[in-house]
């Protein structure tokens, strides 16, 4: 079973929550053990598993992020994204998370969050429920 | 189902594109609904997936690594490939990709990168169809 | 499957080896053909898969994350541990590696990581055998 899950970014470099979004799908698919893989069909933005309870979490990554991959470095690439798709490989476009019970196995601080590197943008992930 | 490609890369650094091959290999494999997993066996190679319209996202992306990952810093491992150890942990051993309808649901612009740090070498590829 | 191991860290930075784990774990579930996934449940800590023969890789690694994301930069979140939150999400929380006649598919060279980002602390590391 696929779903596919809209998410609308905010501002150039986002990160959306979206565990509640993912745990409802798994929930309405009855699956009580297996994985759920979780793939970002962009290529300037990445879906990663953080800390959720400080915001300063996010925007601290953010933040990092473009420092470590500043935009007055040399690109050569016209349409000026070129961080932006470094950063989606750095943060990874898949992740698989294992299901226990018909819960993923997240720690108590692990949320899910959609990372935006070129937006404002209306972007896709998908989830995927294996058993 | 697991296939291995052998990638030639050319090169220090390159990125190969071998989304054609994986196709290829989830055609002849048959498989309608499932994933496809992605695994490099290497220690200093790497999976991602990223543009592949503009040749020069690829250079870029290569670039920035190194300067994100320099050769000048120090480093104690005597072979003296540190960086490219580290940078395959950045971008990752292993990718999963959703499988729908026959096709790996892959975004517009989204291609599958081989990418080697410390070629030219003739590398491996593990490609796993599970349903 | 899901089993879970139980990971003691020692130092701020830490790299374990848990590869001999992973492979009793696999060899116990008896399991010919499917996937091995590797799942951290935490925020200030990843895992994965490189070099295991020479320790100076794992001190390199962990050396150069440290240049790459420093202590010194600004940082808003309070527990001060926002570098360890970067390099979790950079190295990643979750990897796949396909299994093939019982054994996983890890090259030569290849070893599976905990990765400490802000230790010493007791660590879980959850291990899903699929079929």
């Amino acid at each position: 079973m696929i779903k596919e899950l809209t998410v609308r970014t905010s501002g150039k470099e986002d990160f959306v929550d979206v565990t509640e979004k993912v745990k409802r799908i798994l929930e309405n698919s009855n699956t009580d053990e297996g994985t759920v893989t979780l793939f970002v069909p962009h290529t300037t933005a990445a879906v990663t598993i953080n800390e959720n309870a400080d915001p300063d979490v996010k925007s601290d990554m953010i933040r990092t992020l473009n420092r470590m991959v500043p935009e007055d470095w040399h690109y050569d690439h016209m349409e000026g994204n070129s961080p932006a798709h470094v950063k989606a490989s750095l943060v990874g476009m898949s992740e698989i998370v294992p299901i226990q019970r018909g819960k993923m196995l997240l720690g108590t601080w692990q949320g899910i969050y959609f990372c935006e590197f070129d937006g404002p943008r209306t972007r896709k992930l998908y989830i995927k429920i294996s058993d």
